[in-house]
């Protein structure tokens, strides 16, 4: 089959590959319907990411069908279309039993794409499918579904879960790219009084009030004055960091208000400095977090009863699954393309193709 | 009367000042029966806390009789023993109807020897009285009851609840000054599988093991290592850091599991480095700060039922009402004295005062 | 001045009694803009409600302008239009201190028109004003902000709150009346999956649809069919009874799924079976409860946002003030009259009064 | 082997039945070391549990050694001493993915001795072994672990976390049997002020006070009275009912303090009477529940580190495993032989058997 091979910094292609298939009895192997690209996949193929060693297959989100089944699994069968969540979990482990499972110990996690073969191929091998993969509702387009093996359970758990977002509050979500944009659509599940998105792109704080943002701030100008402003000097009630770099996170401890919720999304590769000198006394709970994607299948159902807003506007560029590499250029080149999600496969490529490869030339 | 006045850096004495009556129809006077000193009350002196302005009566603890009641006063009433909180409540704000009083927005939090005259005094005006003092069980000894005023419900709400101590979990202390001791006493209300406690002075480990620590570490060692080695390599579910230096701090936050907890109840002057490149993946809560003892009431129960372990074990010196410069003498040398918390007032003293004293020759 | 007054069983008119004034130093008066009836005004007016003492003026909701205020009164002022609260809260008791002001100890709780003159009146004394009226934000329809004097923070803190909901959930809501809607339009702000409404009354259902439910039952179907149709067999998550009766009690408790909540709203006047023989293995949480009203100032915010749902279609008759005794003949009649909420005052009175009269003939 | 077999109503014997093997891939089979007979066990006996089919090897409670274990079992292997829970984990289930295992909707929850063949017998099938058996720590008495198959996990789940007790409550618990004395034990785990035993037996009561009870009641006594008498009137913040009639479930009701938490343990063979003409205005939370066992890997730690009280007061009889006809026929006469929890195996039979068996004569 072909697949996104990573073969060292810098060296990803769309090659040949040998097919997989089950080897342990917990497997499925799914035919790839859709898959999409994450920032993260990026960190890796510039060699960010050490434990991603060379000739892995990259991706770990996918909606496709189970052609493959191992004796120990009960939840799928054959034939049916599932999504593969980006976390596996093995169900087992003292971390899965209480629903952690992006912190499993057992074999799972984030394993796919990064420690065995990932989903940006034609097949993929799922371990521990009974907790790692989801059958789909019936109706729900695999461009849409995809956006939930990863981001919309990211942004929903680890921003608007973690940070506690409430009726009536006052959030702010620091960068809107695709996981800030899914956690403004998530927050408004919870009706906060206000979302404020802040960002540098003007096309990212377009989307993000088309997805419910109330408010939009272009991050070079004073978004910290905006928040007390509207707050009667306190601060936000939640504040999402979801860019993972130092400023942004001093940004969002100064943005909240004294009981406050902040919730680090963003992927973090150096240290921050905590001004805990302010913040000692000002009743802060501040979290991390990795997804563990144990509100998937709520998200799931609400996807496939059109309640869960802002998925169709999240994907801007289209693709056969064989169109990996320029899906990847695109992505790579978000800040000029203006992409946000790119979807390969999913059957709805044709039309778009010509258009929107025309920005990276 | 005399109190302790503050009148700049290094220049505090016990002195004689106007009596305070009541001003607002909510304060009480209170006739300081027994009173302690507070780590914060040495920052003050030495200049550390520039709100603190010269000519303030300092302390912010204490316990005594109600002498005087403002018209507005229904909680109680002249006659009655009360202990008088390090933070007051006007009970109207936002923050106060949340539960929320460190945060006061109405006049209250912290004021006491801090923003109005303190309670290291012969009588102290107490404003918000209603949110402010609590009458006392009879029996309670003003000396124990004293450490109620600010480090029980200190190392209890902002240590042992905000870290969200259950039963069998693994739980480390860093730092085992009076705050830290009272947050090893009680993280026991929820039995913990085991304590740790670490500092550098053998006589606080020793103070640790008897309020309940279960392991105690000199500071100097691998705290962080003996913390992984009983608990399979994860990490304590719940860290406290209770010291206020950005070497604890950080220690705190490597000693912590994978979703586990990280409570800061350290005074902080500093910013500290906070690791988000190993912990925005590890789903840490962290979380800061202040008093706001509405546990107090609870505290008081326990204590007059004879459940609350380890408050009579944290006073070291016991002095008379009068002899304030010299207790302040004996804290502020604490490394040598081996003070953990110095008791005025409450009756205790006579036997004890010259032993105690000659330590500070 | 003019008030409705309780003079026994059966004997309630619209007459001369003294005006108020302030007693207490923590009272205001305010002159009644807008009113409204509640279910439980029909209670007393039957001869339902023992403790209610003839001479009596009744009413526990309403919205007007202080016109005098006692001197320990903090948060408004002469001159403020206010929301009066159905529960007043002493603010120092046990309960008031944890939110519960419903449960207050100290002189509140549902006070008002029950064992106090209430707001059925040209003026009412409001006693604590500091934690029984909020100012209004501006621009705020009296006639809707009426509406968050009970039956809004009712449904959305007695049952909503209470009974969990959350993004996704199966929503059953047995009883459409005012409670039952307010119940209805505040399960929206948590984005619940589905919302079901039960009621004899087609209008009710109507109203239902219109405020957000999903699917609507005559309750003489079987909508616990339904609710198991709609759910896998298992059940809702949350099941809210707004009735008060036996039967839809028992309804509630058979429509929920293991694990699941059911919080009870309706006042009830007669026990109840409790079928533990089926119910002891399930998993169910049950829940009771009287307002507290600690989220009004939430709902108000949200209401001058514009993000209460549903608030306006609530109110079906609207008079002038004087027209006491035809609203309360509107509001007894609604099964032919179709009221949900009659309001009195609020300046809408007079385009609509002759119409919406006609019925009661 | 050997095994109690239910052959229909009163007719249950000690008997030959084929040795069990492993049937599914994720089945071990284990070699009982200990077994006790639980109050359920003698409602099967009596005829009141339909589903028992006769033929069926009775018990769900055991302590002993893996001897096979099937394919897909990864968390414990031939030779390992394990606890065999009462109940069993699918893993895939959603309430298992919520840990309420007791809910099972994948094959699991309560079958042992119930649906399949259970742990009273020499050997034992135990399906789904990731989720149902749990490796001892090594120096466990098995006497002692094998009461956490069931009540130890009950009367803490169902009793004491879904009461909610904390720090400082006043708990009642009504009924003092194995279940009610675990409950009492465990409560003792989050320090409440005061806890309550009301029983009718004398022996009971006394073994209350033994594992933690501060106060005991003759439940012909007025419990409710005392309970009154000691929370100033108020009731108490938490009662757990743990026997199981109509009579002690209302006198519950009537125990719990507005605000509180009444959780209901025992198994009720019928409907109760609610009486929510009182209920429905005192914010009570009622929940009723079956055992999840997912606090039983946190038991058994604290067992083994000596921290869970209790554990070995309540086993009064003990029993070579051939004994298991006289066991039941002592465990039947509880009234007069004033067993609590009966062990058979266990290694501490031998000197023992005569004294304890005379009560039978």
């Amino acid at each position: 089959m072909k697949a996104m091979v990573f073969q060292g910094p810098g060296q990803t292609s769309w090659r040949d590959v040998p097919d997989p298939g089950v080897v342990d009895a917990s497997d499925v192997v799914v035919r790839v319907e859709a898959v999409t690209i994450c920032g993260t996949d990026l960190h890796i193929v510039k060699g960010d990411v050490p434990e991603v060693t060379p000739g892995t297959v990259l991706g770990h989100e996918a909606v496709g069908e189970v052609v493959e089944a191992g004796s120990e699994v009960r939840s799928v069968r054959p034939g049916e279309r599932v999504l593969v969540s980006c976390i596996s979990s093995c169900g087992r482990c003292r971390f899965c039993r209480e629903g952690r499972y992006g912190q499993c110990r057992g074999g799972g996690g984030w394993v796919l794409g990064h420690l065995i073969d990932g989903t940006q191929a034609e097949y993929v091998r799922v371990p521990f499918a009974d907790g790692s993969v989801h059958p789909l509702p019936g109706a729900v387009p695999a461009e849409d579904a995809v956006l939930l093996a990863d981001i919309f359970p990211t942004g929903y758990e680890v921003g608007v879960l973690n940070g506690r977002v409430g009726p009536g509050d006052t959030v702010a979500v620091v960068g809107a790219g695709p996981i800030g944009l899914a956690t403004v659509a998530t927050a408004g599940l919870y009706s906060p009084g206000r979302i404020i998105a802040v960002d540098y792109a003007p096309s990212r704080l377009e989307a993000a009030r088309a997805l419910g943002a109330d408010t939009v701030v272009d991050a070079a100008e004073d978004a910290e004055q905006l928040v007390k402003d509207v707050t009667e000097g306190l601060g936000a009630d939640v504040v999402v960091e979801a860019v993972g770099v130092p400023q942004a996170f001093e940004e969002c401890m100064r943005m909240v208000r004294p009981g406050g919720h902040v919730a680090n999304i963003g992927v973090h590769g150096e240290p921050v400095t905590l001004h805990l000198e302010d913040l000692w006394i000002k009743d802060i709970t501040l979290t991390t977090g990795l997804v563990d994607t144990r509100t998937t299948p709520m998200l799931l159902r609400m996807l496939a009863a059109g309640r869960l807003p802002g998925v169709s506007e999240l994907v801007t560029h289209r693709f056969e699954l064989g169109q990996m590499e320029q899906a990847y250029d695109i992505f790579t080149k978000s800040r000029h393309t203006g992409a946000l999600k790119v979807v390969l496969g999913g059957g709805r490529h044709d039309e778009l193709r010509l258009t929107e490869l025309r920005p990276t030339g």
